[in-house]
């Protein structure tokens, strides 16, 4: 139990380190030689093709204008100041509406904050139960909380009304932030451009036919049943062996790249390698010929594979995206039953070109529902039993296990600082990287599920990963053992007794969440904008790999927003903020401090730093929204289980009916606005097809289709550039300078004023 | 506790009072003065006009013909012989697919009580734990269940066993009939002629327009985004006064008929009638010159209100039947979302004309939902406080509170007899009357949560109904106390407890829930077949009020199956058959013998009796199906919690998998057949749309659909029919002889030879 004191040192210690951070961060992003780290965003659009001083050669590397140090913290108003509009068109709405999950964290918790100080910490305060119970050594923060009024009391009933009204604020801001997130879309769909998913729906479980191939078959349906709609489609080739090959091949080009700059730099010794595994055992060939002859056996296997993809008709699995004449057909196709099986001819929206995930498309019906029932398993068995295998691992790696597997390490661990770095770190780290695998385990068994779209793959991690932090993080802080220990004595617990056991340690484990916020939030975000492990692999890549323009653009990784890993962890906060606002309101200030800082800071990095890989047009809104609404329900079931031990039978009852009515808010949101995120109204897409009849009669829809679904190793330019290895390029001793636009998306203008938008 | 002598015993009384009312119906039904009551379905089709029998003047009322009293068991093969496709044909799919859920259970018992007799049987006999056990009063039932093991004995592994077996062939059953039952909606879909509702969608939600009267609105709407499919639409009207209104007008109408027969019999007093309440007070008049100048009025009434919904546009509500031009339309309309607001614009298919209900139309999103939240708190109020009306009346119904509101009636209820009468069975009638009104109660609240079509008004009172049925049936009988204390002991229970209190008291429950079998399903089984309310209420009508044929034809009342209500009574027998299967395989014969003569009766009721209200193709499937999975988990959970009371901790956690498999089995039928009952496939309209327009390429659907969807008081016919008041009619003492035809929906051809189909 920490007095306020205790608090207060600790956000100042945490507060000082995110400044410390913020500070690190405004020197590190003035220095030329980091632009690419934190504006990539600038450079993949081509805006910025090179740092913004111009001067001398020091200069390109470290920045001397001393005026620019002094207004370290613009980037702060920078980051606010760009209208919503322009963020959408300038991020995506994706990006857009992420960061408005921040916002809407602020919209709920600074009332509820002000409201909570303003009544229920004069209502905890002025009781004097702790002070009177002898032998209990409280703090000044448990003087805040709840636990100071007097078991039987009549001031719960003020818990209880505030707690009415922070649920109603919360529902309110809730319905109005849906509301306005899916104008958003529909905006954002009524106003963007023709893109070739609003012409595409995407054919799944095509059925095999005794006489006709998979192209004929479903050109021959889609003919007969959408006869004055259906335009074109594109069957979708087996080509995960190809990609396995392509990728292969990238590898080898680094290493080639690596070893030509080790020649340049030292022109005596031809660099050599050996040809068995990691080029640590086996024959000493010359490094670059070897490379170069492995590439060349490769892309022979490449063109062969290819050749055969496209020929054989084997390689065709049973999945298209067929396209249709108007956005009106392809709607209609979408949102429909075709057959009388239903678990044949399954159609839905195609993804967007980039976020299609290729390697599930041809997964039949019987097969996906297994891998789901095994998933659901699985998932069980990680959120309850993640604990076994790391235990697992931490007794192993003890002084005697590691002795054991390497005996030749023995005289370094004997020492006495090792020895108890070791046991002191390991078993944490153990813990630490399992974490850390976390987020892809998860999305490893999302893509086992059989998802066909990046983006759907996203949320469903999210999901996953949001019931193992509740489970994991948020009940296993509050009530001590395994998450299984829990399980098992919830199990054998009435269904009353279950919020009381929670409700009960809530109280006293605000001292350590607020630690955790202030931990995890504060340093953590402030650590984020550093981007310290990109600004590491950026000069790593730009020292050993980078030869040219194009190199150093493909070395700078911008990142995206990882909605399956921060999204889950934002919903933590709305959860302890929820749950906290009756019984510790001193929490609520921390929140609201995370929330804001995180806006800024994200609003910053989705402007400056973060490349979408997909738009899905905020489709993850409802899961957001969902979450939300649980967080309230678990916190309103709390306060229950809490009053109900503090003797105040009179009142609880009353608040039975709020998880009811929060139910029936959530079932109400869904019919209203779930649609919206789901569904592509015809009338909207009736005015898009007419609009675009009236201004382009004559636009070749089909050709303009014709290339748009193919699988990017068919794509004739992507598999160039890929496995790009020209002449030019073999000839390690001319500095080639290509155009840094090959990779971008928009031509690039170099030197234009548009340089520096943001500082 | 029974032994088996007693329970053979009530077998042998049941089953003999079955007999008496087999008799009965086998003498009655041959007599041709209730061949309207036995077989009114043949009449209503036309292909019956008269009694079998034409012989002399007594043959009119008594058969007597000794052969056919002879064959009286011959309407059992007769009612088995009619093969499927024709039943679909003459009774309707509806109907059809009902009686397949008796099949259903056949299937699933059957081979279940046969491994059960052979196995489970002598495992649990060949114990001696009962006996064992002094001052234990055990039956010889008990000996044959599972209480019969001892515990911790090794022999419930074949308890466990055999739970897998029968929920897998459970599983599998299932699957067959859904196979099944799709595949005869899907034929029949495909096979039925031109209906109006395959081309038309109800639209709901139409949203107000300044500038455009709502049939316009609708029109532009569908105009602009439906181009090339839409047809017509029908408007609407508000005619719920109208109704009350024309209702009023025939109650009055019958009234006339009731004097004008008195006056006919006994010519020389013209019968009176008083004008104030019930005919009871106020002043004397002349009853049949009163109710026809009462008629003429109301007529003048129903003129003027219809002529006022026509022309006045605030009459017309929101909704509307929009019909399309081809069914492809029609789908792709209903299945698709119009507008980006998703409460406005709402569309789904049309409900078959006959199973509109009209008053729900005109209700907006918002209320629905309100609605809808009302109706369950309700509905949860009326499972788990339905007692207490129910005692307050009956603590009324004694002799005190009797004497206190009738104070005349003292002397005769001093009485003894009268006073152990009341005593004895006023309480008990009170239960029973509120039993007997209670499907009516649930049919209101669903009316009240806003179903827009008799199916599925049916569909959710079963669900509601089921659900008081599992609480208040299963639960009330297996563990003492009302619903809500039971609840509130569940509440206060552990989860995994909850099972074990439910299932301990399984076994000893089994002679009650035997002879509850007996009772409800042989005997009232045999009653319904017998139909003795029908059969007093016609006989009244036929010597009151009926002066011509069509009057006959509307005193017949052939009733219809009542799904919401017989649908949830089916399920308790399912219910009952699982959960006792492995622990008391006594039960099954009782079950089967049910289910086999349910299907023989309910076979001979649809053929004979039962005239449909309206055909929803077997749209109640996949309730039925996800009811016995249902009480397949629950027979599951009940069984765990059973042994787990038996120290068989080894063997119980085996049987945790089962209710997850089940689960998934559930979703996986979900996903595969569902669609089937919900969407109509693109392809199969297509296949129909152009099969049609191959066969009849100038059929006019604009003049066919033009009249369909209109509200059945504004077609002009039906109305006339309602309240024909004619001057035939009008003149009492020349007897009329209509064509009977007028109310049947098919030419009657009299005296044809198909007159004895099934005889």
């Amino acid at each position: 139990m920490a007095s306020l004191q205790d608090i207060a040192v600790a956000a100042g210690i945490n507060g000082l380190s995110a400044l410390m951070f913020l500070m690190v961060f405004a020197m590190l992003r003035l220095q030329p030689i980091n632009d690419r780290v934190y504006f990539p965003k600038w450079y993949l659009k081509g805006i910025r093709a090179n740092p913004v001083t111009s001067g001398n050669a020091v200069s390109k590397f470290v920045n001397l204008d001393a005026d620019m140090y002094l207004k370290f913290w613009k980037w702060m108003p920078a980051a606010l100041n760009m209208p919503e509009p322009e963020l959408i068109d300038h991020a995506g709405l994706d990006s857009a509406v992420y960061i408005r999950i921040y916002l809407l964290g602020l919209k709920i918790f600074v009332p509820i904050a002000i409201l909570a100080f303003a009544v229920l910490v004069p209502v905890n305060w002025t009781n004097d139960t702790l002070e009177t119970i002898n032998n209990l050594t409280y703090s000044s923060i448990d003087k805040l909380s709840i636990s100071n009024v007097p078991a039987g009391s009549a001031r719960f009933w003020v818990h209880i009304g505030m707690s009415y009204i922070f649920s109603f604020w919360t529902c309110y801001s809730l319905y109005e932030e849906y509301k306005i997130v899916a104008n958003m879309r529909l905006k954002f769909l009524a106003g963007e451009g023709r893109r070739p998913d609003q012409y595409t729906v995407l054919v799944r479980n095509v059925p095999p036919d005794p006489d006709e191939s998979v192209t004929e078959h479903i050109e021959h349906f889609f003919c007969v049943n959408h006869p004055d709609h259906y335009l074109t489609h594109q069957v979708v080739y087996d080509a995960n062996l190809l990609t396995t090959v392509v990728n292969n091949i990238r590898s080898m080009q680094n290493r080639i790249t690596y070893y030509q700059n080790k020649y340049e730099r030292n022109p005596t010794k031809r660099p050599t390698t050996k040809t068995g595994l990691l080029g640590i055992f086996g024959e000493t060939v010359d490094a670059i010929d070897y490379y170069r002859a492995e590439i060349e056996k490769l892309l022979k296997e490449v063109t062969a594979e290819r050749e055969k993809v496209i020929n054989d008709p084997t390689y065709i699995i049973p999945a298209a995206f067929v396209s249709f004449k108007s956005r009106w057909g392809a709607a209609v196709c979408a949102q429909t039953t075709q057959s009388s099986n239903p678990t044949i001819w399954l159609t839905e929206w195609a993804p967007e070109p980039r976020d299609v995930y290729w390697d599930n498309l041809a997964i039949p019906y019987v097969k996906l529902t297994i891998r789901r029932l095994l998933m659901a398993v699985a998932l069980f068995f990680l959120v309850f039993f993640f604990m076994v295998p790391i235990s697992i691992v931490q007794s192993m790696a003890n002084i005697e296990g590691i002795e054991k597997v390497f005996p030749f390490l023995k005289p370094v661990i004997r020492e006495d600082t090792v020895k108890s770095f070791v046991q002191g770190f390991l078993p944490g780290i153990a813990l630490k990287l399992f974490l850390i695998v976390l987020p892809t385990i998860l999305m490893t068994m999302s893509k086992i599920e059989g998802l066909t779209s990046m983006s759907s793959l996203e949320r469903k991690s999210a999901a996953k990963y949001h019931f193992f932090l509740l489970v994991n993080v948020f009940l296993g802080s509050i009530i001590t053992g395994t998450a299984f220990q829990q399980l098992h004595k919830f199990l054998h617990q009435s269904a009353t007794e279950i919020p009381k056991t929670v409700g009960v340690s809530i109280p006293m484990k605000a001292t350590f969440f607020i630690t955790y916020i202030m931990v995890d939030g504060w340093s953590g975000i402030a650590a984020e904008i550093v981007r310290l492990s990109p600004l590491v692999v950026f000069h790593l890549k730009n020292t050993f790999l980078v030869k040219t323009e194009k190199d150093r653009e493909e070395a700078m990784n911008a990142g995206s927003l990882t909605f399956a890993e921060s999204e889950p962890r934002i919903q933590l906060y709305f959860l302890l903020g929820l749950v906290y606002s009756t019984v510790t309101p001193i929490l609520l200030p921390f929140i609201v401090v995370f929330f804001a800082f995180a806006y800024v800071v994200f609003r910053h990095q989705i402007i400056n730093v973060y490349d979408q890989k997909y738009e899905s047009g905020a489709t993850f809104w409802p899961d957001v929204h969902r979450r939300i609404i649980i967080a309230l329900i678990i916190s309103q079931l709390l306060l229950m289980g809490l009053l109900s031990t503090k003797k105040a039978t009179k009142s609880t009852p009353l608040l039975t009916l709020l998880p009811f009515l929060t139910v029936w808010f959530h079932l109400f949101c869904k019919g209203r606005f779930n649609s919206a995120f789901t569904e592509f109204p015809l009338q909207d897409a009736m005015v898009k097809d007419t609009l675009e009849k009236a201004t382009e009669p004559n636009f070749n829809l089909k050709a303009y289709l014709e290339e748009a679904y193919v699988h990017p190793l068919f794509k004739a330019a992507e598999l160039d550039r890929r496995i790009s290895l020209n002449d030019e390029e073999n000839n390690p001793l001319v500095a080639t300078k290509r155009n840094a636009a090959t990779g971008s998306k928009y031509p690039s203008n170099e030197g234009s004023p548009k340089q520096v938008p943001l500082d």
